[in-house]
């Protein structure tokens, strides 16, 4: 029978270098608070217990743990003394809790669920703790795995205390750290802050182990997967390493990337095989775009979902609520808002559809607007199958246009429109011969006096 | 005299790895289908005769061809037995054909012109075969062309049949070969299939032609140059390669690309001197930009003429038929389609100008509409000389707007307008005082009212 | 007490590879013609007089350096005859300057003042003449600075004249050179034009001071910060170098860049802390935005401010004189040029709004425009705080709306509206029943006769 997890996510630290107020792990790569790449890790994993450590000052970020996994979930650090410290603060928070236990990090979106997998793999090995490790490009400064022949990890030694053959190794410590949560607790009550810094380690935890006798082991990941965002150049780092992997991954699956460099992806997108993508296109989170649709250049789509063979842009902006059925046409400079589009429906230009229900075959001219808001409140558009409406019209909210039902050009609809109806709302025009000419010698007599007062 | 010539283009893979229902040579690479690039370079390379071979069910392939270059140029494969059996089949269409015979794919783009007739060329020299090669940066898996101390192509090897010796050369097989049609029909009769795949191999022909004592050629050509596209990762490199090449021809011929990186070119995209783009501009097929033009950032380009010292953008969308004079202005958010605009003309802002004739000096206000669709057919605009088309307009087509007129701001224009004449047709403004005040306050009740429900 | 100084900026180059008829260091990089890098460059280090070498036919460097300098600042170099030449063609113009000078080329836009102070520094040290040097990644061609043991310079060798052992130097010349004026235009009378191209060569400066017993000295300064621009790659080249550096600053100083290498600065672009910039953001001259606004995907900004926590974009362009202040949403497709908008006020979709004054709170609804032409002159708009405007309205300039006012939808503006008052211009909309059905099938008829014929 497979053993409990649970997850401790460190995320107290106040990201001084990122020089701003949004506390550091509140930082988005992918669309996406970096907090919570780490709380889906954890779940991905099966952990049934998640604690977030936060400091007590991080309302943004507290307020947000306990809207997605509830109050029993966090877990205050005040003042933060060290990972070691971190992860006892998180003690009470796990009272009755028996099985494994694996330390997290909330400013490290990419690590994958495989290596965490493979660190509880370790324990059922027989280790009583698991660390994670990558081999350094540079090592520099980060801490030694120091592993035996037969693989097991002797030691974690800090770089500045390491001797020439120990600093030789490549193999670095992540931070991450799995094992039986009785251990763990029991082995941090023995970590001291004996050192320049005066911290409680979590890496301590391994010497600890290993003077009762007990095995501990290295899991080696990938270096790119572990990157910690700790500066605004480690974030655009971490999110260009995920955009170059999903570029691939999509391309791989049969999406056409013309330029794919330049198409800029979320964590939760979706593009089926035979979707086109066009340079500079940018998908916010919840997208979702079916087979031999088109995304041409310059459109922008967040919460929207986009039906087989339909063309969007170029300049396209689908907002959440957006849903496009199949074949349905978006021109440019056209922002679509929580509004569905039946089958077929067309709005090739200069449109803002906010808040409607779309029939099949309806055609929306040029210019047209939802009038869906009065200051207050928001309201309804809804046009039947096969109407069109004619450019530069304002559908004045709550309002129904009926089947087959035609809007006249310029029309401000006020009054709900029947079935195969025609509606207009215009003046008879005027013609003023020569009042232009008048005009022109007025206005020019006017502005060459202005130039010359 | 020079000899006729003929190409054989090979087109009949099914191109799994695209996973796409597309055909593998229909998917494009700068804006024209691979297959394109390969019927042009034979066509540029002086062949008379050319021949696509394709699967029967590639309909949209079969269709394109045709279309492109007439029935007789299509010859069948079916099933696909290897690139041998690929090349017989098309020797029913060549009936009659008597000169030099080249191999093409039609999954290579960027085969350039004077590769093929440096192959040629080797034919001139008293070649029966020559094969075009290249020095790979990787070898591995590629067929290795072996070659005497004097140059001449002695054999073909597989890598996985070739000594460690034979693995060491770097000279890789292409596959683009060439050699009088007489010998290759004539040699490829004796092409087997006796091998682990059980295909008839183009390659066997150098083989057979040695076994004659005929003398074959290597020419060689760059790598990038041979790209062949299997996956859309694949075609995303070779639009790359093209990109950088272009835009580095662009600047030396001086273009100024403010950042060419961001700068997307088609095959047939003409930038005269002095032009500047701005970033990130998409310039799509059969675009021609002339002197002092400026192309400002987001703007999308595609069948459009740009006259001199014109500017374009930011966010200006030209479409098939866009035709602009000496000076034109066009600026943000407008798209225009099938129309012409005489010099000096403007349409500054969020417009849409479709299937008009535009005057010279022509200035058309922010929020104009050309309504050229009325569900079913479409209309002319014409604009005078001179005119002034007011904000918020729509024009309803057909219609004329004559020299020097002026359409007042938010008219729906039904019926035309006479030289020098103002037409509006608008309702005086009333003022309710105080309305705003009421609605307010009943506003704010029934949304707080609504908050409670 | 600080020593007079003076700038020297060669810029009568004809630039023939830019193929260009705008003069050659008039050309762009980071929003900012090259000639003024180099005159902000002498004016940050305190040059209190600059001279600026063009030829008699550059009229618009000619005029755009007396704009900016003032008419004493120009002397002309005709036929140009050299680098030396061109100093000495400066002579006049700095008659009765006592102090030191520097020889900058108005084609070397990223020289930073750091160097030149070093440069002026080696001056205090007792040298006669200072040198710019780079030690070059590939020395090929240019120049190499021969220095003692000690650090002096002991001479330029151009490479072609160069030994074995000279040219194995890397220290290269970058042609930047200072010292005493007096000393400087005295040398200069001995240097001759007896060389292959028959000019006068700044840098024989060097021997004839060496010979003179004086003292040279080298200083070093990076490669990328003396790039040159000769052609348009060269112009790209300086752009991304500068582009690069800048993202990298602006992420230090707590800016988020989500994509930094599709964000586009210019020279003077000001972002603080805790901004947001999504990808694919151009900022031209003259941005300044405060802590906590967001700048969406696609957005265009110039000459704007854009207060704290306001939100721009995506597809929103601020052109010259747009002033948003705190907490402003401007959306898609919309643009403001010089107009100030009020704490919270609104523009969501689709507007123009020039030449404005638009109060707190105020609402502008889709499709709403300024009409602030008239084809001669430009108007105000003035709406006050908290009014609403509805979609698709004109609001026709020079006019004023009152506080709380509404406008309603499609209105063409053409009085001004009193404050909490509703203004409209709305024609009764009728309903013609059964029109669109009868519509349809008499054009399906036409559209169907029309395929025929």
């Amino acid at each position: 029978m497979a053993r409990n997890r649970a997850a401790i996510i460190l995320a107290a630290g106040k990201g001084t270098r990122m020089k701003s107020d949004l506390p550091k792990v509140m930082h988005k790569v992918a669309g996406r608070p970096m907090v919570d790449w780490s709380i889906d890790l954890a779940q991905r994993v099966g952990c049934s217990r998640i604690v977030v450590i936060a400091h007590p000052s991080q309302d943004i970020l507290i307020n947000h743990v306990t809207t997605t996994l509830g109050i029993d979930c966090l877990a205050y650090q005040d003042p933060p003394m060290g990972t070691g410290h971190a992860v006892r603060c998180a003690e009470e928070a796990l009272t009755g809790f028996e099985g494994d236990l694996v330390v997290l990090y909330g400013d490290s979106p990419l690590v994958p669920a495989e290596a965490i997998e493979d660190l509880f793999d370790s324990l059922k090995g027989g280790a009583a703790i698991g660390v994670l490790g990558f081999d350094a490009e540079e090592p520099g400064l980060y801490g030694r795995l120091i592993t035996s022949g037969g693989g097991d990890l002797e030691a974690i030694v800090e770089a500045r205390e390491a001797n020439p053959e120990q600093l030789a190794v490549r193999l670095c410590n992540s931070g991450v750290m799995a094992g039986g949560a009785e251990t763990m607790f029991r082995l941090l009550q023995n970590v001291t802050n004996e050192n320049a810094k005066g911290e409680y380690y979590l890496t301590d935890l391994v010497a600890l182990a290993r003077g009762e006798g007990l095995t501990c082991k290295a899991v080696r990941c990938d270096e790119e997967d572990l990157i910690g965002c700790d500066s605004k150049a480690d974030l655009a780092e971490a999110e260009a390493i995920f955009q170059v992997r999903c570029r691939k991954a999509m391309m791989a699956e049969g999406v056409t990337l013309v330029a794919p460099d330049t198409v800029w992806f979320s964590h939760d997108t979706v593009l089926e095989p035979d979707v086109l993508v066009e340079p500079n296109v940018v998908f916010g989170p919840g997208v979702h775009v079916q087979s031999g649709a088109v995304i041409r250049a310059f459109s922008h789509l967040e919460g929207a979902k986009v039906g087989p063979v339909s063309s969007v842009g170029p300049y396209a902006r689908l907002r959440p609520g957006a849903e496009l059925s199949k074949g349905v046409f978006i021109g440019n400079f056209v922002e679509v808002k929580n509004t569905h589009l039946g089958e077929g429906a067309k709005a090739s230009h200069l449109s803002y559809l906010g808040d409607g229900q779309v029939g099949a075959n309806v055609n929306i001219g040029a210019g047209t607007i939802f009038c869906n808001y009065d200051g207050f409140l928001k309201y309804q558009t809804t046009i039947g199958d096969g109407a069109f409406i004619g450019s530069n019209s304002s559908l004045v909210a709550p309002i129904e246009i009926g089947d087959g039902a035609i809007v006249g050009s310029g029309t401000v609809v006020t009054k709900n429109v029947p079935s195969d109806a025609l509606a207009v709302a215009r003046t008879r025009q005027t013609e003023y011969e020569g009042w232009a000419a008048n005009f022109r010698e007025r206005k020019a007599a006017e502005k060459a006096a202005k130039k010359k007062g």
